[in-house]
């Protein structure tokens, strides 16, 4: 990388996690932690802190009622429908359908959500995990229908949106709620406990425009089979099961993948990404040009 | 059909199960027990017999011990390579890839597997389900391998082997033995609890050799979403895990199917599939000619 960027104190030229390597890639140990407030700062616990330091994601039931819920899929129904969003790119169909897999840029089409994200159910907990005032990194609703719903191959979110986003160290964190009940046969949600104190380098230089395909498919940013083979010896397999209004807040690092889903009930997490306001992008890490910004915002004005 | 053939007073003039039909699909109920045995007859407790005819399965615990399912993949591992299975049609690969999906005619080509359906285990435990003197209608080794292993979609055995076996009636039951550890995320079989007590017709002729095909992906003999939607409703989806050397007895007719398995952990489980040797079969119900002797045979001796 030449291009560098200097924003918070972080340069590009002093890539911790360097990804996207020519080859041997390995397995570097992760410098921050996941949790970076106390117990004072918010609503988890010191065992919960502690817990989800040591896992790396913490499960909170009920977060939304039954009402809520019925009305985030409104909003999404709504949101898949709107030409805008489709227009723009914000709506991701699944490989050779019109199924939706994805929506986008969620909490800035939607007051709904908009409101969700400074909800103190929410920020509160957003901002004690990553110790500081918090903005949104990215959101969106993954909705993966019944019967032909294809998942997500083993990933860290912390690889992509390091090396395609420029997101400096892993001190962002992920909250999906489920929409829709989460089985476990039904698509959800796969996560190896412990594995975010790992960073899996992957192999291959990032192509031009590689979101376009990579949210249908992942190609490039993919963990060698026996890093995963290797992460899975060492850390286990839990799944995130669980009723429709359930949180998972998941660290951005966390090795995690879903298979695909024959059932006949869909599965559809909302997921809001929170990032630090000490962590704020600077250029890719390894990608030819950031994102667009309904993937990865540079709006980094703190929630309040 | 024209084609009519009579063994043990039934014909295929009189088919009550029709399928693969042109049009207008319903839901038959099915005329025959699950369960034609007593207590008496075996190792299943009256509750047990109960259990089984209520939901159409039943889990057997520790069938097989530790070096027994070593042996048993050791097994499966000779026969994966073994040059006469393959070339014989018996070895069953993924699409595209040389990794193997199936094995079949593994009792015939086995003496492990040999005596292993004559163990007591085992066959008293056949006998007493079906309330007769049993033999192997089919016997074979899934093998979902790690990373990239896909599912079988949902189906009833017996609307195949009725189909295009010429089995008469439901009156056979698969033992499906854990070679590895079924987890809930590796691809684990999906079972509708009570569905067995349903016949979904299938829409579509049969094509020649369709098996030569089907048993990589079905597309003829597969139930419409609305059927599966519509079952799932009312009986709900099981799933069937344990660790390795554990059996699932289920009915022939129970709506199954199993997602993709995107773990390293590879999902290997033998099938042994039994029926009433007063239910041998005739010519096919549905398809032009019979199915090769290893996926569906026509040695009719009792086993014993």
């Amino acid at each position: 990388m030449t291009q560098v960027a200097e924003v918070q104190g972080f340069t590009n030229s002093h890539d911790r996690y360097p990804t996207r390597i020519a080859s041997g890639p390995s397995m570097l140990q992760r410098n921050e932690p996941a949790v970076w407030g106390k117990p004072a700062d918010g609503p988890f616990d010191a065992a919960a802190l502690a817990g989800h330091e040591a896992r790396g994601f913490t499960i909170v039931d009920n977060v939304l009622g039954a009402g809520e819920v019925t009305s985030c899929r409104e909003e999404l129904d709504r949101l898949s429908r709107d030409p805008s969003m489709s227009d723009s790119g914000r709506v991701i169909t699944e490989r050779g359908t019109d199924e939706v897999r994805s929506v986008f840029d969620v909490h800035r089409r939607s007051d709904m959500v908009a409101a969700l994200i400074r909800d103190g159910r929410i920020l509160d907990r957003a901002r004690q995990l990553l110790g500081s005032d918090v903005y949104i990194h990215q959101s969106r609703i993954n909705s993966m229908p019944g019967f032909k719903g294809t998942g997500f191959y083993w990933h860290s979110d912390f690889e992509t949106w390091h090396a395609e986003d420029g997101l400096p160290v892993p001190r962002a964190v992920s909250c999906s709620i489920t929409l829709t009940e989460n089985y476990p046969f039904n698509g959800s949600l796969m996560v190896m406990p412990g594995s975010h104190k790992r960073f899996v380098q992957c192999v291959g230089a990032t192509p031009e425009n590689n979101y376009t395909s990579s949210l249908v498919e992942q190609e490039v940013g993919v963990p060698r089979r026996e890093d995963v083979t290797r992460m899975a010896a060492e850390f286990g397999i839990d799944q995130f099961t669980g009723a429709a209004g359930t949180a998972l807040w998941f660290d951005s690092n966390v090795m995690h993948g879903s298979g695909n889903n024959i059932t006949p009930y869909p599965r559809s997490n909302l997921f809001l990404v929170f990032n630090s306001v000490e962590n704020t992008l600077v250029a890719p890490f390894a990608a030819p040009r950031p994102r667009p910004e309904y993937i990865a915002s540079r709006d980094f004005t703190p929630l309040s």
